[in-house]
């Protein structure tokens, strides 16, 4: 199976459309053989999904959902830019944004959502550097937002 | 017209002094063709500007002119380390980080007053991929921090 | 002196074993010469140490202090990597996320205690681009999470 195959297995539908960016910015920049992808948060087509702030109106389970979603999107944006998933020689890194209460501590739980799908779709070439933040509020009120970094096969 | 007469025309002053890193750090470092531009808030000299919380104590409005000051000083970090905003190749990302209070949704809209901007400066060479959240506070209490990179010709 | 000692004299101790990440994610990845240092936190071995939020509960000597054994983490993840210290050819950038709350304005100075830590270590190969904010939470209560990327030798 390819990346593509692999991520329609995991998600139950295939790698969508590349995310409009909301402003004067691109969904993605590719600079040398690096990918960089802007912040993604969980939408389907241009509605947010999983509004919600971790510790307050949202348990870990569901965070995670949102996490995957929202990597569905990166991925997507990925797509758009290089046209296929199997050119992603490997993923740099992954910065997550939960956004949650000063009381919620399992940012890394929730994060780890977006860092196992990747794994899934990718296998090793998935396996990232991450870090995993506790935010006030996010864009729309999403309960998580995430930034990708991948090298990609400039051949 | 060159980006610095851009940039004129746009703020109103020319492109400032670099900013003076407030500890052990530089205000820019490059590696191969890419400049990383430190943390930048809307500041006129040392003087903080734009202190305040989205959603709280400042509207949107306030919130993208604090972004458009805390990009002017991150190109004069980049002017200070490359000599010239003309030797910018493209730029490649944006992180904006929004003091905000967790009901504000709208770290999207503030930051693109920074993305609008390097638009405005820069043309095509400064659409970029973009991360916007909203976080607890920054120092000195201003409102909004941007953290740039930027791709350089290095002959 | 070189790194590892100047790091056993600054601390007190040798440089840890490299931290073992908590889920589907990697310690570190290199892509080209530059080495991305996944998210650090202050802990001893896996014991998180410095649970606090600034401004609350914790002053800036104290998170000076974690921010420091952060630092500590981070370096132990290069090594991991890499070998030897002595490999950096230079520090490019730390993003420091300090929790705390609203009315916190000092994240420069928490997160400098990184950056002193690290120009003590590396001398002037340590000097940095850096970025500091505010955050809600962090992952096990810390006060400090810090991401590191470092260039290389790669002969």
């Amino acid at each position: 199976m390819n990346p593509e195959q692999r991520f329609a297995n995991l998600y139950g539908f295939e790698v969508p459309a590349p995310p409009q960016p909301r402003g004067a910015y691109r969904a993605a920049v590719i600079h040398g053989d690096v990918l960089y992808v802007s912040g993604q948060t969980p939408r389907v087509g241009s509605e947010p999904r999983f509004q919600g702030r971790l510790g307050h109106d949202m348990g870990v389970d569901e965070g995670r959902a949102a996490a995957r979603l929202a990597l569905a999107n990166a991925l997507a944006a990925v797509r758009g830019e290089i046209g296929d998933l199997a050119r992603i020689e490997h993923v740099i890194q992954l910065v997550g944004y939960v956004q949650c209460v000063p009381e919620f501590t399992q940012q890394t739980e929730v994060v780890d959502g977006a860092s196992a799908a990747l794994l899934e779709v990718l296998g090793e070439a998935g396996r990232h550097a991450r870090t995993a933040v506790g935010v006030t509020s996010l864009p729309r009120g999403v309960a998580v937002e995430l930034a990708l970094q991948v090298a990609v096969r400039t051949r």
